[in-house]
Order: structure tokens, then C-alpha cells, then sequence
């Protein structure tokens, strides 16, 4: 399994899965620093917040702090999808991870 | 605050929120086969998983399993929906918690 890193990515500027966030153990704002910027210094018209795992729960949080607090009125939670992935862990036991993508887009 | 309490509901047999689970601390499988029997043994359409703050990543990981292992095929996740409510806590500071509902459909 590899660990995604908690990192913002901005791969290029003009494909629709630019803008994403990548949701780990960082602090909270952080992240939501990352995704507000990406719409107010990267201009950016959509931003994805993805996560698996224990990191579910802080990415919706992340997600209505964001639109509620810091971008009310301008973004909002367009679509919100979950999914799972298995994969063999270290023990070579089958596990499965949940994953979530919650889409942000400009009003 | 009321805190809500970590079991299966069902106010009647007829109404549309009918077949709603709140998660909690109980055991993940209490929660999936609370899921899985709105299906199987009270025959529901549909089933809400409800959670709030750090259930969230819960609910996914129950709707995910109750889907795609328990019940694959049959029954999908239709739609997903995530909020926040803001209270004061004890100490009379505001706070927000987010709450998620997954709604799950047979197929």
C-alpha cells in the first residue's frame, strides 16, 4: 500500500483534476488553508478534497469549514462521492479502505 | 446538546425517513448488520446511515462493506449528504460538527 501524502497538488492549470487536496495527519487548518487558497490565489473554479480511512471525518470537516466559514456565499459542495479500495497489508491480510472525494466549486 | 443515540430506528413502516441507523461507539458489525437487515428482514427500499464528527469515517467504511460485500449487487449507495450544526458546548464555546447521511437504495 502506498500512503498518499498530505499534500495540496496542483499538477497543471487547466485539467479538472488540478486543485486537489490530499487529506492526512497535518493540522486541521492546514488543510483548510490549502483548499480556501486554492480558490482565492489559485482562482481555481473547482477544488477536491480526497481522503481514506480515519481521515473521512476530517476531510468533511475541512469541507464545511471551508464553504461555511471561510468561503460562505462563494463555494459550495458540489458532489461528494465515496468509494474502497482493497489491497494486501504488510501480514498479507486482505484489508479495505474507505475513500472519500468531496468536490468544491465556485457559486 | 442531545447527543444522539447509536441505534437502528424505525418509527413506522410507511414513511420516507423510516430505516435510519446513527452511528455510534458501538461495534462496526452491530452498525453493518443493522444495515444489511432493513434490507433483508424488514424489506425497506431504502436506509439512511446518519453520523456526526468522528462517526463520519464509520458510517463510510458501514455504508461501504454493507454495499459491496454484505449486499453487492442489490443495494447501492444513492446519494450522500454532509452538513454542520453549531452549538455551544459546556463551557459555553461555540462548536461545529459535521454530520454526513449516506442513503442506500435496492437496486
Amino acid at each position: 500500500m502506498v500512503e498518499e501524502t498530505p499534500e495540496t497538488k496542483s499538477r497543471s492549470s487547466d485539467s479538472q483534476d488540478d486543485h486537489v487536496v490530499f487529506v492526512g495527519d497535518k493540522p486541521f487548518m492546514n488543510y483548510v488553508t490549502g483548499v480556501v487558497m486554492q480558490f482565492t490565489t489559485h482562482s481555481a473554479k473547482e477544488s477536491v478534497i480526497k481522503a481514506r480511512g480515519k481521515f473521512i471525518s476530517k476531510a468533511v470537516d475541512i469541507a464545511e469549514v471551508a464553504t461555511k466559514r471561510f468561503l460562505e456565499g462563494e463555494v459550495t459542495i458540489k458532489n461528494i462521492s465515496v468509494n474502497s479500495e482493497e489491497f494486501k497489508n504488510k501480514e498479507g491480510k486482505d484489508v479495505r479502505v474507505s475513500t472519500i472525494e468531496l468536490t468544491l466549486t465556485k457559486n
